[in-house]
């Protein structure tokens, strides 16, 4: 049996819930074949291989996942931001035409094609730092069409790249104009976005904004009950700005995560561990709205709650288009150990994204590898654009 | 005449000190020939070129300017990073060998070539965002031989670089172990270092560590004295976790930059803003160090004192090679406005550099342009990772 590839040389951080700190093996080598990673072990046992790379004694890890972005929407909202840091009030910014609406109109109005250049140029910034597969939200359309052209975008993106990319609806992110009430738009949701978007395939998982400046828990409780009876995971952006227990019903629908979750209280802890979810924690954001209230990082950890890491990457509220740099935001703001960070956006990162095969280096596993020329995988962690993978193989093919 | 380089379709922020924000002017084009701007204008008016660029409508900035970095140093800190977030103490860090003098030892022992090699990865990473000219101190030697080789080197990336070094000795960073007191190591730095760097033309501006775990007012007189008759520019790292006062001895004797300043005191502005000292904010280290203290920004804007914005990479305490990031640090952690941040990038920066040919477009000044494919200036400031040059000239010459 010959080997597509044996990677020799290298120190293996598997992501693995292994006894060592990041997962790692005493193996210093991998084979991969068809795809997949097929052998880790000792570099004198490898198998024969078509292509043998010398890692020249770095590290190997899985690629990177980022599981929580908005990766598509027209415009920017620099001058907002500009706004702000000029001492212009909130409800002024609003008077000018800021906030999301603002997002929401820019996206509706750009083409396809700009739609698509704008995110490509972000997607080239995630992946550049070793990201190989990512979670893109819908949620700046807010109609049936514009939430569909939202996703179909997604998807074309996944199909124009290197890179494994999971949709997600979020047409419940923000009262659309046309509505007069978020019941009816959530109804809307209920009857027709929801279904269409299923019924064209464009829909990996459903997700809400649970806030007072969103919706409610009846609200989208509604929306989980319709993505459930379509058989559609859920998730939620919950406990961000208040608490009002949206990771409990996230739970109840055995979500696939909670995130933000600044305010979660410890009574719903053991509900989001019972249901396996995942909880995502996003420094950036907390970081842009200088906010102050930190995440129970200590009670989720003591209830071994899986904990994620991703950008959010937004124009509101983190306009930033790098996890390594959330790595370090979460150890900085929120007190993650490094490792902490890089199991975040692998393994427990593949779990947000029920990506089974993705985010651990084991037999079986898909071969999306990053070798990193660093002394030990807190690197990844430690800085600020300090780092970059040397080599990346997407499915065992070298990308350049 | 023809000129060198005419660059038509763009807009221009100059960073001269003109009424419109960023330094905007009504020109359209700019012309350029050896290496200096030598006309700003409407493009119907610009003179003959030998190489003509359509800028798409983009902005033209000047090259960005990073006034204070560490950027020559062995080993990294990610260790003692991964000990601080697993919750080790301080004590038990510095009994394994954390802190600054695991850098003194790493940087001693490294070889020029992989001290060069080191750096410039990071310099690659700040060229890459638009920084044309820039500071290296060194301080990680700490005796006669090894700060010299620093300087050295620093002179080197300059020779093997399409960039501006500006050298800074910084002796007085730490007491190395050799000494057995400051006073002694202080004698050291006056008597045989600072002469010695001085005789090879190695040094372009004095600093100090002005701290309670650095160095007192009084030894830093003494450093600023020897300098000072030698014909050198001073500055200083003061009043970053104390207030010692040192902004007024770097004022006394006209230095051109106080660096740091969280614990600068009001009475101490009117005599930095009187010597024409730029106020140099490094919000990296207060984000790594989760400092809680803020500069008194609102004072040095009232006094009109010049701010600039400085990414202070290092190993230890700001281990980001981004300025774009510590731009939009400088607005989010501090509140300055993006044109703030962008004056303290290039005009403010240069000052701090004793730079007057750079850090503005204007006729005369050096052709250190950079290309921005961005709506607004402000997109500098307002994300993370999300902006880089389109492209790059230094001294009029496109680099690739
Ligand atoms: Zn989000
Ligand atoms: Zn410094």
């Amino acid at each position: 049996m010959t080997a597509q590839l044996v990677i020799t040389n290298i120190r293996l951080a598997t992501a693995c819930q292994y006894s060592k700190p990041y997962g790692q093996t005493l193996g210093s080598a991998i084979a991969v074949d068809q795809g997949k990673v097929t052998w880790i072990g000792q570099a004198e046992d490898a198998p024969q291989a078509k292509i043998t790379i010398d890692g020249n004694n770095g590290w190997l890890t899985p690629g990177l996942i980022d599981c929580h972005t908005h990766l598509i929407f027209g415009g920017n909202r620099a001058n907002e931001f500009e706004w702000r840091q000029q001492g212009v009030s909130y409800s002024e910014i609003s008077n000018r035409g800021g906030g999301i609406m603002s997002t929401v109109q820019a996206t509706r109005l750009a083409t396809d094609a700009s739609l698509l250049h704008a995110a490509q140029k972000r997607l080239d910034a995630l992946m550049a730092e070793g990201v190989t597969s990512l979670e893109i939200k819908s949620g700046y359309g807010l109609s049936l069409e514009q939430e569909l052209r939202m996703l179909r975008l997604a998807r074309q993106l996944q199909n124009q790249n290197p890179v494994t990319i999971t949709t997600t609806l979020l047409a419940a992110h923000a009262l659309p104009p046309e509505f007069a009430s978020k019941d009816l738009y959530i109804d809307h949701i209920v009857n027709d976005i929801l279904p269409g978007a299923a019924a064209e395939n464009l829909v990996d998982a459903v997700d809400v904004f649970c806030e007072g400046v969103g919706f409610s828990v009846a609200q989208c409780e509604n929306v989980f009950k319709a993505a459930t009876s379509l058989g559609l995971r859920v998730k939620g952006h919950v406990e961000q700005l208040s608490n009002l227990h949206g990771s409990a019903l996230v739970a109840k629908y055995q979500g696939l995560s909670v995130d933000h979750i600044e305010y979660l209280s410890n009574q719903d802890i053991p509900l989001i561990k019972a249901a396996n979810t995942v909880a995502v924690l996003l420094p950036a954001a907390f970081f842009f709205l200088k906010e102050t209230q930190c995440p129970p990082i200590q009670a989720l950890r003591d209830a071994g709650v899986a904990m994620a890491v991703a950008t959010d990457c937004n124009p509101g509220t983190a306009p930033q288009a790098s996890l390594l740099t959330a790595m370090n935001q979460a150890c900085v703001l929120f007190g993650l150990t490094p490792e902490e960070s890089f199991t975040g956006v692998t393994r427990h990162a593949a779990a947000a994204l029920n990506l089974p095969s993705k985010g651990q280096l084991a037999v079986g596993f898909d071969a999306d590898l990053l070798l990193w020329n660093i002394e030990s995988p807190a690197e990844l962690s430690y800085g600020i654009n300090l780092v970059k993978p040397e080599k990346r193989w997407i499915a065992g093919e070298l990308q350049l």
